[in-house]
């Protein structure tokens, strides 16, 4: 176990020694240790080395400096300039707020950024506002279209935050595929197997073998031709209408390190009060999630949840006892930390 | 087959027989067999005659007059007075378009609703200005949140209309279920077998015949707790957020003929130059377009398409050909000619 707050001050120390400003340095940061807080490792600090990895190759620019290139009313652009997706999206998400507490609803685009982590991070910044959030992003493809066998889509994410009165928010954060990229990554760094529905292997057949879906094969889309619709909707919302990289576009990650991903974001906030008073909302969200808690259970299920319910507890639980970490990824990020010169250990 | 003037001529005389003024009775029917155009016939005329029963029952208010409650820049709420969706639906579309050609985005919501057919119907008003369209409604209860029982959440549809240039549009709209309710009527109305992923019995047990299905069983959500999810958000996104029913607050049309369903519905459209030339949007989207078309293809299939592909050429081949009825359908709607005394035939 390893406190989040620890495990944030070694990532804020790794991305300044990687050339990140304080402030870039630490939005960063936070997104990926929010995402160990609520038990999405996935998109935690296991990402540190390929962040740190980019950020010294030059696919990821360190020195950006994200511009506002336009911005009416209730829509805005920002150019990411290439530099870590975490700076652009954050500031796209306050001006997207900004704009929905003036006009009722704001719609911020980021063009030209690098994968920005968790989106549920982005989302939520609207509920402190009492607003609901929305944030989406596309990704270098690891999915075939529908009756294809070669990657053009990615994994694309959306997330989506609702503000309830009593009980925690309702944030949802999914992405398009059956499963998140990260979960298979990290199921080969443990030497788990996966379901045979997440992936495809190189030659297009199912594999429960992560090692095989990592090496050239595919994520299947959820729920087939509808998850293929959701990936190529979110990439034309976001590449295609942000003037950024979309379908093969967008460059993976983990590849060619030294090139800009040139991926794309989009943020939103609507004003809740434009339709009801936010207390009144706030008690009708409370009452659709008591039907859902209360509905009849099938066999063998202890309890019923919504959307972002575990992961309000998991942060609790791990704000108070500290984040599990592997052994391996310890070693990686301890190595990491001796090769940038950090005066800390994990 | 029939042609779809010939079909919606006599819709539109039923409708009128039923009592709707003409304007309502011409988008209600315009609705209907824009669905069996478009080969969604789950959608289409086989719900004449619950959509005549209910009209007959009271359960949708045949006199009803749609009023725009709320109404500024970015935004609006109609209430529907628990008329046919169909009219205040246009409406609310209509009115996010201009307000979309005025401030870059508009989002118009719908309260005390009934039924508004196919989702896409509206989205794709947006379309012939440019825009890119949005539209998902909440329905009766048919699914349960992930591991319950319990019908708790409609098999909530949305739709999203995006505009391309030499290609026809993409147009995703998809249930939140595996599968479209009115599908699984379709099927027990042709007597098939449904696949045992569609559905629930009223045990809980997943079925393959589509009649266990409709005698209190559930759909499944699609891709599990992601189609929970994304089911849950419309039904906050429309009858929570307009102070409409939700959950099991909305009745099933096809039950209490006499009581308004109170669903309700969103409508939103968005500029595409707030972002990029509209041309140069319509260049990219063919480009991905032409991605997918020519990802290379798994063994046996044919050809790739993008979401609303097959529809459109679907509803090309109807247009000239004539729409297929079942004989059963045929059936049921002449015999519904005769009671309404329509002097016309199918």
């Amino acid at each position: 176990m390893v406190s989040h707050t620890r495990l944030l001050d070694f990532c804020v120390a790794c991305f300044e020694k990687l050339g990140l400003k304080r402030t870039d340095a630490e939005i960063t940061a936070e997104n990926l240790v929010f995402a160990n807080l609520r038990g999405i490792d996935s998109h935690g600090v296991i990402r540190m080395k390929i962040y740190a990895d980019r950020l010294r190759a030059g696919g990821v620019n360190r020195q950006a400096r994200a511009r506002v290139v336009r911005d009416r009313d209730t829509y805005a652009l920002i150019d990411a300039d290439n530099g870590v997706g975490q700076t652009a999206s954050t500031e796209a998400m306050k001006l997207a707020i900004a704009k929905a507490e003036k006009s009722g609803v704001g719609l911020v685009g980021v063009t030209h950024s690098s994968h920005f982590g968790a989106a549920a991070f982005y989302a939520m910044m609207a509920l402190e506002h009492g607003m609901i959030g929305f944030a989406a992003t596309n990704s270098g493809a690891t999915m075939a279209p529908t009756g294809g066998r070669a990657a053009r889509l990615g994994n694309n994410p959306m997330a989506i935050a609702i503000p309830a009165d009593k009980h925690p928010a309702i944030v949802l954060d999914m992405a398009t595929g059956a499963v998140a990229w990260g979960k298979i990554f990290l199921a080969a760094q443990e030497n788990k197997k996966i379901p045979n529905t997440w992936a495809l292997d190189k030659n297009g057949v199912p594999t429960d073998d992560p090692r095989a879906a990592v090496d050239g094969g595919l994520i299947q889309p959820t729920g087939g031709y509808k998850g293929y619709g959701l990936s190529l909707v979110i990439d034309i919302l976001t590449g295609v209408l942000f003037g950024s990289g979309f379908s093969t576009q967008v460059l993976s990650m983990y590849k060619e390190l030294d090139r800009p991903t040139n991926c794309a974001h989009s943020c939103a906030a609507l004003r809740i009060d434009n339709f009801l008073p936010l207390a009144e909302f706030r008690r009708r969200v409370d009452e659709i999630i008591d039907i859902m808690h209360t509905c009849p259970r099938a066999q063998g299920v202890e309890r019923i949840y919504v959307p972002g319910e575990i992961e309000h507890e998991t942060e609790r639980r791990r704000r108070s006892e500290g984040i599990p970490l592997s052994h391996a990824l310890k070693e990686e990020l301890s190595a990491l930390g001796v090769e940038l010169g950090i005066d800390r250990t994990i």
